[in-house]
């Protein structure tokens, strides 16, 4: 946006934010600090935003913490006041552990997330901010965000660490706007997921051997234990590769038998 | 179980499993395993099993950083090998960030904790099987368990400490099995939220003020101007305190204003 578009009144605004920021207020603890910069590198985080580092700043033992992740910290913005900080947000989460006793609005992470997909997609800057690692965020500081962020915790162990709460938000961050699908088959470059056919004629390979050699008894049993080899096979969702495998592995052990058979016709 | 239970053939198990063991194979550094304890205490996890930890066993570095949660560490199990630390287990789901060249199903952390769920609710053994620092799980380890969670992150920085996969992991876990709405209104202990009623006489006194003092003007304009504001207060949803407090406002503004009016009837 250039300039001469400041007419009085303008505030200046991330023309296309397309995800959160990230204001650490107060922050005392570089590895922290650091810790953070690489949990939002992992879910495509960049804005990071800070009020006040105990330390000063830049802190060295942010960067070793962050690992690859200090790119993240190199455009880290220092702010002397959370006013500042997030001044040009609209809307703003804070994340707390402990009730407050002034009425907020309180959403889980993942509702959360959620409500900021919805805001930025109609186009508001947004923001998430978290307290030190003493105390937290101060009452005054929640008052100024629009709504409040609580992870869910088991009751007799609910403190969580200044970076592991930023890497479980931006998880839910990343989660949300992710489509990696619930469950896959992962396989080998050359390898496909089975077809019907070849399955098919694993069963039929299968078991012409079984019968051959006597497993399939008594007959009036052979269509129950054919059924449940079959399902038993079929829940592996083997690749194509894995039942050439199997059919090897049955050629193998047959051809053996015969072979057994064929120098030892007493065994 | 008594001891004389120990028939030929029997594998010793938990009776009542509850939830998932977490094993970390190999693991390097205390910290982690400290950070990982924490986090399990933090989502109600507390069986952690140790295959061969590098640096010997117990570690005063993992006690520092497992804060509240050193009980965790004080009932951890050292195993020498992988095969004995999930002997008794039924269903153990690798994590793996890595392709593996072989066919596995892989799912995310959220479908994974839910076939946990159902195990569990089977009467199923279950773990979490977590590999160390360097090299993650070896094939021959991933081999061995029934399915592989994979967490998504950004392509760009996908590496993920140790105790920040358990973590996730172990937080998604909890989530899974956790009824906290995805909203609720937080207020104070003597506050509720606001009825319909209160909200109708806040609106009644509003506007009776509003319209003496000459705001809804012009009169054909009054009924969008009164439909605005209550749409306006209605987002808010006050809780019976906050009516109060904003009936309070509305008396001290309009009896200020009576005030100077009677002071100073040229004002």
């Amino acid at each position: 946006m250039p300039d001469d578009c400041h007419a009085p009144g303008f505030v200046a605004m991330h023309a296309s934010m397309t995800a959160p920021a990230i204001i650490l207020s107060h922050p005392q603890l570089g590895e922290n600090i650091g810790a953070a910069a690489r949990a939002m590198a992992n879910f495509a985080l960049s804005d990071l935003r800070l009020v006040k580092p105990r330390d000063g700043w830049p802190n060295e033992r942010a960067n070793v913490m962050a690992v690859g992740a200090s790119y993240v910290l190199d455009d880290a913005r220092v702010f002397p006041t959370l006013p500042e900080a997030i001044g040009d947000l609209q809307f703003v989460l804070a994340t707390t552990a402990r009730n407050r006793g002034f009425a907020k609005q309180i959403y889980t992470p993942e509702a959360g997330v959620k409500l900021l997909r919805e805001a930025i997609a109609r186009g508001e800057t947004c923001g998430i901010l978290f307290g030190n690692e003493r105390t937290g965020l101060e009452n005054d500081e929640v008052s100024l965000s629009s709504a409040v962020i609580t992870v869910p915790t088991s009751e007799e162990f609910s403190s969580i660490n200044l970076g592991q709460a930023v890497l479980l938000i931006a998880y839910e961050w990343f989660k949300s706007g992710d489509a990696t699908p619930g469950y896959r088959l992962e396989h080998g470059p050359i390898a496909r997921k089975a077809t019907r056919e070849e399955m098919i004629h694993l069963f039929t390979h299968l078991e012409r051997e079984l019968l051959a050699n006597g497993f399939l008894y008594p007959p009036d049993k052979a269509d129950t234990m054919i059924r449940n080899i079959r399902a038993m096979l079929s829940r592996a969702e083997f690749t194509d590769q894995e039942v050439r495998t199997l059919r090897g592995i049955i050629v193998a052990l047959a051809e053996g038998k015969h072979r057994k058979r064929g120098t030892n016709p007493q065994g």
